[in-house]
């Protein structure tokens, strides 16, 4: 069952199986480019009629922009933690390419939460975030790191 | 000893232990707030006032736009791989935040070379990355699996 609530989310707050669903995210080819001029500038990323003939077989969008997509879904959606998202390092895999037009969506679970030994104010939390798009094909696969904080936060 | 010709890489051309250097690139105040409005909307990446009585202790870049940056520095730099850089998974750690004026560049090494199994033309390269702020701190720990074709590649 997914988590409805906005309230913020403190490490007290999580269990491990908590599952958080995105909103949806529609992606133009003309967002691909800009993106892909600014920091992936690759011809499968900027020319569809190069794009034809190389490995993705047609315009795909950078991984680095399904990544930065997914997080603007994550950070504007129910899992919201009180001080922020803040990753400490991910892993990431691209399993099929993105492509123009496609709606993406994300679908998050909390699959560990270490509390920290030194601090008890806080803890890591590690949560797996699967994007999809329109036809619920996996684009991406994210397991992140997150520091947490409980209620109980000292100042750092 | 890094790489410093331009020519295009084929799998035969790589081994274990080759390095590559990249340029600089500065990161502005502007940028940072540009791309988080974009892809990661938080007070810290975008507020400075919110930002120095919270985690950063100050306005820091989303650790996404380190990535791209990043990735930009990569693909325009002498790690010119024939077909592209096309990653198929990344580890990322983010250990120190980026902040507004910092010149960031990234230093890389193969690390493992795999050919594959079944497809003899193209193979898997690990690549680590690691970027850099102007006072030489490492801001961010990246290792890519790379999809490297060699010279014989056939039509996919």
């Amino acid at each position: 069952m997914n988590h409805e609530s906005n309230d913020p989310l403190y490490l007290e707050d999580l269990r491990v199986g908590q599952r958080f669903a995105s909103s949806e995210y529609a992606l133009s080819e003309q967002q691909i480019k800009a993106f892909a001029t600014e920091f992936d500038p690759q011809p499968f990323h900027l020319d569809n009629a190069a794009a034809r003939n190389i490995i993705f077989r047609g315009l795909a969008a950078s991984g680095w922009h399904t990544a930065g997509i997914t997080m603007r879904l994550l950070v504007t959606g129910k899992m919201r933690f009180a001080a922020g998202t803040i990753g400490l390092g991910v892993e990431i895999e691209w399993p099929l390419p993105v492509r123009s037009g496609d709606r993406l969506h994300v679908e998050s679970e909390i699959t560990e939460i270490s509390p920290s030994r030194t601090k008890p104010d806080r803890g890591v939390v590690t949560v797996r975030s699967v994007t999809f798009n329109q036809d619920g094909a996996e684009v991406q696969r994210l397991i992140s790191k997150l520091l947490v904080f409980s209620r109980s936060r000292k100042s750092d």
